[in-house]
């Protein structure tokens, strides 16, 4: 059978863990699943490589092999995530250690750690040995890096791995950062409690329990993350000399880590998510971000089918879930949806998480809903890979510095950087029918008519400041703050003005910085509306600018809240409090509106819609709508105008006008 | 004064606390408080033996003859649980070290290894002096080893004692159960993850704080609890050969130590608690196991009088809380009550506890209940004496493997087994004034004819599974489920279905697997009530099975919830879910009356009630009732119809028909 | 300039964080905030010391010369807290160690061992080097002491430093203190738990995670907390000894340090608060206790302008609140108030605390209420020095040994001993108008009429038991219990009553003694009024006393709950319970009556209200009242009637008879 093509549609597969024998039942329970993809490999190292230096390929190409022979593609994870127990034995300086100084132990995954050479010869060693036997084997379609990089299992409460390697490694790229031990010193204020440092070989990596300052703090953790992008280039670049398949890594929701840079070598975007019914729609934050990363469709690589579960099954979804979560990203760009996992394991850590079979082998209550899935992607298939989702023009940023600058610093108490992000910023955008992409800040700003960046501490990040300058000038929209602008690069604040640059680009004067808790203070807008701030207070005095919105309470009463200036062609919008939803919102389509930025349709807050358009004027600002994919998220039915008659793929009926959407529904709307 | 007889009533006593000459105040008091038994020297090694290989038993001789003479019978504890000072000095591996490799230290209790060589020896060498200098003495009329074994102050985050010795000791076990690296490989799975283990030397013990796996935390908590095991063996051997009396040890509530397996040498059972107002009624639970264990009066060996504490005194008990909790040790079968403690401490870690009298020898406020219970005792003794609880031919299962299993795999989010085992399956049973049982899988079925066993996730336990099927086939009715028979004895799922053999037997074919998290399903039972189940759905196609009940929820709509089938003369009905008290209530008191098992009386929920049959017939099915007795639980007035006239021993007066029992009220109705 | 005079006002600075040259601009701002008085130095031990032995006291010199030629007093800090990094890589014994034997890291703040001589050595030596140079400085006008002895970083679930220093140190107190192991171990009961040691090198430091002693636990305390004074004593001795200024140290609201030991060498009191809105008033009586450790006017030398904070900004406080918080210090007693801080940081682990001006020198929004403040000081300035608080001859005893004592026995669950003594004994008294002083057990009792000692659980301190008799029998008035006499000075009880002299004096006899948990017990005063007590329950049979309250609850029913007994001239009363406020007030206010001790004003509760009497009188029983501050605490108005006319010195309007204090209100009424 030919290789299969996107749209991917299938599961993790652990053949490593049944007796070979088994796989035929399984293909034959995967064609009835109507899956088209397999993902393996990833955790089975003991098995490719027994004892060191012997390597045992049969059994896997027998999978390989089978697989394909069904037309089911593969994608292939290097095992690195999951080292011997031969290689710890023999290399424990393999493994991570804690910052008590007590080395992690063999037993659970992703435990070794990423700066450890000898962990990284082995690691070359074997994807070598992989690439050299399926790199040219045209059933594997692509390859997936280690597993969920930087979840360390083991130092949940530490602060990555303080073993010898990686603390000599901060050192020395402080050393290189700085030049001077007196350079560091003068950036990080350490005259301050006498921290002085006199060398740098006397900087701590800064263990849990000690009260550290905030600028070591958050290079550390800048430094252990940027740790695992080195570790995956390496892989990368062996695959790429070795292998003709696409590369990426499985990456989970998290900002810690910089998913921008970590693709930096990187073919194929992979994504692993697990929302919950009630917080499902923070899938399109994620996705956003996911789909922006590269301009190509990228792979849903994991989810669950119904539950999720280590130990103990818990979150059992309700029918039509499996639906949504799984249409969700073929809708937001994404060409493979693949579950974790097929069959339930037998023993194990996580021998209660939620698969397409059972253990035993028993489909699963959701094996209708898969088979549904699939024959919904049969019927869309073409028009899929044929259309993208269209760019609005409307970007938010979010960035892995700001997520540490805030988890060393969080300004005001209870300030969650990521929650803020989604749940203030986000949500309020995506229930306003606007279709943001989610940017790190070293992405391009072209094709962007309106950009947010609320929370975004630190603009020295690879340029962004002068991009950003330009990029108003020459007609965009910037809406900024509050907490924006407010550290240099060092997590330290500015001297002359509590912002970089901000009061100058927005022609005004900070008088007042109070911080929202434990209470906020009202304000009201230009249009009369009265209101309440929130997480933070700048109260400006305007200099040369609009205001929008004003306090109406001491000590900020008469201060402006929110102003806005013209800045070249462009212009500049910068809150001193983040506003409530509803304000958001408005503000928000006021600002869309002047730039040309419309809702993509009438629709309900439940609804996510995405319109796509022609792939070949993918990202062009004046593609073709080709139509819309609309997803239910909150089981409960919605409505939307369609602007124009269209026919759902998934049912074959045509609609026009106002139509109903059903609970968990999914509808692919082609024109 | 002759040693005093049973029923024993009293307290533990520490002379070795105070001037040896405050004896004979302290005697007069307990002579005053009607006491007849004192529970001594569990704590004094340091007095026995204030150095090494010095003995001093002279002040405990006074102390044991001087009680004796008085008419106080002697339990005598052996002092292993606190070994001195010197003896941490000199010999530092004796004590248990936590899994992070730091030691305990000099200073609680119960902080020794059981598997130390050296402190095995230690304990060996007091004991038998103890036993040389009391083994004959006819003051004493038992043995009590060590204090509350497997409660290890200084390990409650940790997993036990990660010496080397303990180590090492897990991996021969390891080695001796499974012959081969490879073998235990098979078993437990290990391919997942690269687990794979070399050696059984590569084996880790599996410290906390790192994801392990659950065969291995399984195997590793059993062999831990055993150690205590074997160790209390040690004792048990000496007092055996050198010791006239009967010896146990003091337990806990608690399943994470097989008791059933702790007195394969022991001769009489001792068990201690501590219950508060809100859960007295758990007393019932555990006294219906320990009572279970063998067949011979046991002894409450400690319970407070009125305040539990440490260095802060709390949960002081009502006035009649002393009585009625003292009353259900004899009532279940007990015959000794003994109060912990007798004088209150002057110093140290527990001199907040509530006692008899206080540390400076002034009666507690509960001196009257006290005495009130002595006098009852005194009238009812010899009745007491020569009737046991009936027993009924109904048994509930637990088991210590269960107990682990699932603390190790809790299967659904928030299950929680012996508050299962607690609350959804034993207080129902209680309050439909069934009178179970409690066993372990290990003990003999005959005489039951009415089993349940909820929650036994492996019935390869010593042979339970074939002892099961014959007595079934004999004629007794097994209620099974949910989560029964769902693992192997490695802790691992069957891969052939999801039960070792329940389909079968059941004659059902399990369709779906569905966690009861967050939400529970709707089922009908076969008469048409409807209701819902909880914690786990198993819903089940019926092969050859009558159905119990119907599930009327998707996805599990028209599947079976509950099923019965004829096996041999027997029957068995399996559960897919655990139904609510009230459904759980009928069923139990269908499937009893169907083998002839009826509710002992008429009775509120809030009476405990123990109908008592000739010491002589004890244990046969048919035994004569010599009467009832009668225990309220809630401190609220309840109400019982006597099946026949009766005489109240406590107070002489007659009773017949429907009587009114008090608050915290205990009758002993004699025929 | 002449150097500035009492009233001081200013805040914390920290030049050696900025450059020098911005000090011209922080002196302008200071000016306009109308600031006299900066407290600089206090951790910048690595820019007066550099190197080891290179001193750098140049730019010190020129912050000292330029703040005196402005008129701005200085408080000069010793910088032992933050040791520099050069100390701690070439003296790592310097640093504290925790108990689970790490060694705490450069970064934090006061993290080194107090008895470490090397530590020690430096010290002495960086504070004699400041004493070189500063000790004549006439714009210096006191030192402080290191900061916040006692508050160590790191420590915060550990006990304190176990470093070999610190082990052996303990054990050299213990042979002291008892001579031989024999009598330590008589002392503390050891023969408990086989505790015995036979030799004091056997004594374990207490460390965290085992179930120690509490005798052995309140030492380690102690003798932990002492350290700090014996550290302290060090410094005050070199600059006694150099300097001209006087010494103190800055203390945090903690009991957890004798503050009357600390201040043994010190010559004025120096104290640090960050009250919340809602807990303002506790100020009071921390004050209470500050103000009566010498008598002199004392210094506040920390508090919040305006908001909390280390790395995020917390607790922002409304108008007024500055001022009100403010003018506690000088009402109570102070001659100085100092923010912390004067210019927030711009970097560094507290970078988010509020201030007076912001990073970039703008002044925060309660700037305008700074000035209103130092304008205030300037109208009655005078009239503040020539007065001082009237002292009511009420005391109540707060004590370090009572703190430790309850922290290692809590005695009753829930009890904390710090929240007992401000929620249920001072406030009731506060809002009462009743001016108590707040004393330790060592401080004499002369002058006094009416003192209340409930929880002080040892009367052995320091020759308490003998100087309250012989003041009571001279006319005094004593109030003890509940929980008071109740331990000897091992922590230990009383062997022969449950109150070491206590049953003697008050004339009864402890029937029980019952815990108040989980529940309270009903009482009835002599007057009918009927209640509840709290806390502990102890029933009196009165012997040869009058009773006051009496049990109507089973089993303490007819039991007395308070009693009161003619002992000489003066009265014991003694308490069983704790009443609850309204009996507390009544009870108090009684008691006052009969001793000529009044309410200092018919007031609102949420009124602080002080009479000032002549400064040359103060301290003195019939000293003439120049008048009364009165202080609104709850940000609400409340009403005064004023005994007499007077003139607020901050407005200059005359007031009369009822009058109305502002929500927020300061009055500084002169007669």
């Amino acid at each position: 059978m030919a290789t299969a093509q996107p749209p991917y549609f299938g599961a993790a597969y652990y053949p490593e863990d049944w007796p070979l024998d088994q796989i035929d039942t399984d293909i034959d329970l995967m064609k009835q699943a109507g899956m088209n993809c397999m993902r393996i490999g990833e955790f089975a190292w003991s098995r490719m490589e027994p004892e060191e230096g012997r390597y045992d390929f049969g059994w896997l190409h027998t999978v390989t092999d089978k697989l394909g022979a069904a037309g089911i593609a593969i994608i292939l994870g290097t095992p690195t995530c999951t080292p011997p127990s031969w290689l710890y034995q023999r290399y424990p300086e393999c493994i991570a250690v804690r910052d008590d100084g007590v080395r992690l132990e063999h037993g659970a995954r992703r435990h070794a750690c990423p700066n450890s050479p000898a962990y990284r010869d082995h690691c070359r060693r074997i994807v070598t040995a992989m690439a050299t036997e399926f790199g040219q084997d045209s059933n594997v379609v692509g390859w997936q890096i280690d597993n969920e990089l930087y979840v360390v299992h083991g130092l949940e409460d530490h602060r990555g791995c303080f073993c010898d390697e990686c603390v000599g490694k901060f050192r020395s790229l402080l050393q290189e950062r700085f030049g001077t031990i007196e350079a560091l010193n003068a950036a990080w204020g350490t005259d301050l409690w006498s921290q002085t440092y006199q060398s740098f070989e006397h900087i701590p990596p800064p263990r849990s329990g000690t009260w550290h300052h905030p600028s070591l703090l958050t290079a550390w953790s800048l430094f252990q993350a940027d740790s695992y992008v080195d570790f995956a280039d390496d892989q990368a670049d062996i695959l790429h000399r070795m292998a003709s398949q696409p590369v990426g890594t499985d990456m989970m929701p998290t900002l810690g880590l910089d998913y921008h840079k970590m693709h930096r070598k990187l073919d194929v975007v992979q994504y692993n998510h697990y929302n919950l019914p009630e917080n499902l729609w923070q899938c399109g934050f994620w996705m956003d971000m996911v789909g922006s990363l590269k301009d190509a469709p990228w792979w849903n690589i994991e989810t669950s089918t119904c539950w999720n579960g280590s130990t103990a099954a818990n979150g059992y979804r309700e029918p039509g879930f499996c639906r949504v979560n799984s249409w969700l990203a073929y809708a937001l760009g994404g060409e493979a949806n693949l579950y974790w996992l097929w069959r339930a394991h037998w023993s194990g850590q996580e021998l209660m998480h939620g698969a397409v079979v059972s253990a035993q082998g028993r489909p699963l209550h959701i094996f209708g809903e898969v088979q549904e899935i699939s024959r919904g992607l049969s019927a869309a298939g073409e028009w899929l890979n044929n259309t993208r989702p269209a760019r609005s023009g409307l970007a938010m940023h979010v960035s892995t510095v700001a997520w540490w600058t805030f988890a060393h610093q969080a300004m005001v108490k209870g300030f969650g950087y990521i929650d803020a992000m989604m749940h203030r910023v986000y949500k309020p955008i995506m229930q306003a029918q606007l279709r943001p992409q989610v940017i790190h800040p070293a992405q391009p700003l072209d094709g962007y008519r309106l950009i947010c960046s609320p929370f975004l501490p630190v603009l020295d990040e690879q340029g962004l400041r002068d991009h950003l300058r330009e990029w108003i000038e020459a007609g965009g929209t910037w809406i900024v703050g509050p907490l924006s602008d407010i550290r240099d690069e060092h997590a330290a604040k500015f001297r002359h003005a509590p912002f970089g640059v901000l009061e100058d680009w927005a022609g005004v004067h900070c008088r007042y910085e109070i911080p929202g808790d434990p209470r906020d203070f009202g304000l009201c807008w230009a249009d009369g509306q009265t209101s309440t701030g929130s997480i933070w207070y700048d109260g400006f005095e305007p200099r040369d600018c609009d205001v929008l919105a004003t306090y109406t309470e001491n000590p900020l009463e008469g201060l402006a809240a929110v102003v806005s200036r013209k800045l070249g062609k462009g212009r500049i919008v910068m809150l001193g409090t983040m506003p409530v939803a509803a304000d958001w919102q408005r503000l928000l389509l006021d600002q869309a509106r002047s730039v040309d930025i419309a809702p993509v349709a009438e629709a309900s807050t439940n609804l996510l819609v995405v319109p796509r358009v022609d792939k070949a004027q993918a990202g062009a600002p004046d593609a073709q709508t080709r139509g819309l994919i609309v997803v239910e998220l909150e089981n409960r039915s919605g409505t939307i105008g369609l602007p124009q008659s269209a026919t759902d793929l998934l049912t074959g009926r045509k609609h026009s006008g106002s139509i109903e959407v059903a609970p968990y529904g999914v509808m692919v709307l082609a024109h």
